[in-house]
């Protein structure tokens, strides 16, 4: 059964809202993409917005899933993609949050040869690198979605121990600790891609991250700070 | 006779009105471009705005035209290009609106040889490409514009069954099933030429989408998801 | 003697200070730039803000110089480069309006090799090209700026008849027949540059207006549609 | 002993207030970042905000320092990177203020073999170039902090006369004679490198700007006319 609104985790609950308008704020996700959180109750929940643009999301559209992505009574229209949140969350108990977007920097090197690696401290938690979801290798010709079980494994699978995985033509899933570090993660892969590529195009040698640098520099404060600043900006806008 | 405003669909004209806020607040129109609706009592006919800026336009700035891009029972300074709207709704009954626009992304792949392509799942209705509309192959020497029904002809003919067709050293024409979905397009083609360029820039191989993974992904929500949070960004604008 | 409040042309005082807001608001300008208007009512004198950021410009801060940038009867402090202004005046009495502006797309055309050209009907007006001014040229090694007849005389010479001219490392001189057409070129001077540099880099050939092309093309509404949008959206800044 | 709030000097505390708002409107800080000024009565001690994102920072948030970059009479968490600003304040007695940023366009360039060099009059400051400090060959594998002494005082080593300097995969830092100066330094910095990686894009031949003439053109207005409209803009937001 499902919990009331009476008992769900309120301050968690206001978290993903609030993580919902800081990713549509600041330009990692548009009209489309979502974030979602477990449930700090119940390990086998999590709670995620009914298909709806994530700039536009209140507590009274979030719904909550079994780890098979079944909404826990409700029959609202959920996201397809949902599999994406369910499925990682099964193989990745330490994970508590997870974004899906499709952020503009991210897509190029989801469709490029070229790796995206960490080229920034804010975003040293890349290391050397995050895996490129193929949906061909699992599904053949696809509508790109990950829609159903199969592909969310699949996904999951791929993304092992990793920050983030992208999905090419498509975006990224991006797992955190908390909200707060999901959702900086996914603000900081995005930018990481977009100096990357600058970097690279002026032409001469681009030094990145050493791995034992990218280990000892991605421990950061959860991005706690610049989650207050986020914050006020959603609000104004 | 021109409809009363009593009489005209009153949903799809604040649809028409919406549409040119959400171009002007995502930076696809400018202070020029326009978008048009068919009217869904009069395939015959169509509404578009008098000459402004689409930012400004309300509903009392919509005009009824005819397929020939005469205004019906209206003296107001109409688009000098609104043949591209009239003869595009000739030959392609299923559309039911259309977006003109010169966005930024685009217009670099309407004056290059190399081909947009889709490499972002929201644009796959892109597939392996638009065509590009040449003007002198119809006119030689001009002031660019789609100012009569030959030029506007030559438009829809380039455009076939296509969902867009760029115009060299101008912009594109969007063509959609509903207004959201003419927006949405508009809105994702400029995104996606921006994708492909930035994944170009990296110099590794970039891998489009398949023709048939183009076919498959194409029919998505009409856009409606994100017409809602656009239609709220405008309003605050 | 200058001329009281009350004996000014006030509607074209409204449009110059509507054009320093639009300037700044669109990113044309930041706190640097500014943009004169010749008087209506004697050509040898013209309007331009005292020292101050073209945003935060009022009538009250308009200042009224003779051709030879003398102020008067004003004795608060000038732009430094106002010679630029009426050494041009000088010498095209067609023009009544002039930005000086360091835009960003600009600049990096100013210092290259490689030439700005017409790739977007709305800025056909460059046409195959501007010149570029090179201050070494003039006075050898220098502050960069243009602060004295002598340097403004050069730059009047360079920009010829031509619409504009950009400044080495600098940035650009831009001139109209009216405040709204100086102002409309200053932008899409601009975004030319920008989609010129994208076009280009898609590593193609690129398609450039042929001069007879451009010559039809410029004759535009003098950027009156535009200015009405721009003006809104500078306003609700 | 600390002064007390009526003891400081309150113009000071208002501009670094102003300041951390500027940064954080325009762009060249994010969450992240923070800018210290040396205190007027006691060149010995200096004002930085307590850890929290340049945006929200109040005066009631500033502690003050000593150059061993130790808290006055406080106990409220400090950045940790404090050291950057007391260590650059003991070796150069004429800086008055110093911002510590990740500006996005800066930090290609501290990864890359290509040197920032000047391509804008209003960066003119940069002359032939600033220092990229390498954290390695101070101490090795870190986690890229200026988390202690030891740091601090090889970057402000490394700095020497210069106005600023490059962190590699981090940031920069950048300092003034004033406020307003450090601050308009830390965001042409920006524009500079942004202006210079499009000019080399374009392929042809770059114009830098010859040493002779960068020291001419360097001394500005201290950025006080851009100052104001930053300050509007970012009250604004």
């Amino acid at each position: 059964m499902a919990q009331t609104k009476q008992e769900r985790d309120q301050a968690l609950i206001d978290d993903l809202v609030t993580a919902n308008h800081i990713l549509a704020s600041e330009g990692i996700v548009d009209g489309y993409g979502h974030v979602s959180v477990r449930d700090s109750r119940n390990p086998n929940h999590y709670f995620l917005s009914r298909s709806l643009a994530p700039g536009l999301v209140t507590a009274a559209d979030i719904i909550e899933y079994d780890l098979d992505s079944n909404p826990i009574g409700d029959t609202r229209t959920g996201y397809k993609e949902r599999f994406i949140h369910g499925e990682i969350y099964k193989v990745r108990p330490e994970v508590m949050a997870i974004v899906h977007d499709h952020s503009p920097a991210v897509i190029p090197f989801s469709v490029s040869s070229v790796h995206l690696r960490a080229v920034a401290h804010m975003a040293a938690f890349i290391g050397d690198g995050v895996p490129v979801f193929e949906i061909r290798d699992v599904d053949g010709m696809t509508d790109m979605l990950i829609s159903n079980p199969k592909r969310g494994q699949a996904l999951a699978k791929l993304l092992g121990d990793h920050p983030a995985a992208l999905m090419r033509g498509h975006g990224a899933a991006v797992v955190g600790a908390t909200v707060k570090e999901a959702v900086g993660r996914a603000y900081y892969l995005d930018l990481n891609a977009k100096l990357q590529e600058q970097a690279m195009l002026l032409g001469g040698k681009v030094t990145y991250f050493e791995p034992e640098e990218a280990r000892k520099t991605a421990p950061q404060d959860g991005y706690e700070r610049a989650w207050d600043v986020w914050k006020r900006k959603a609000a104004i806008k």
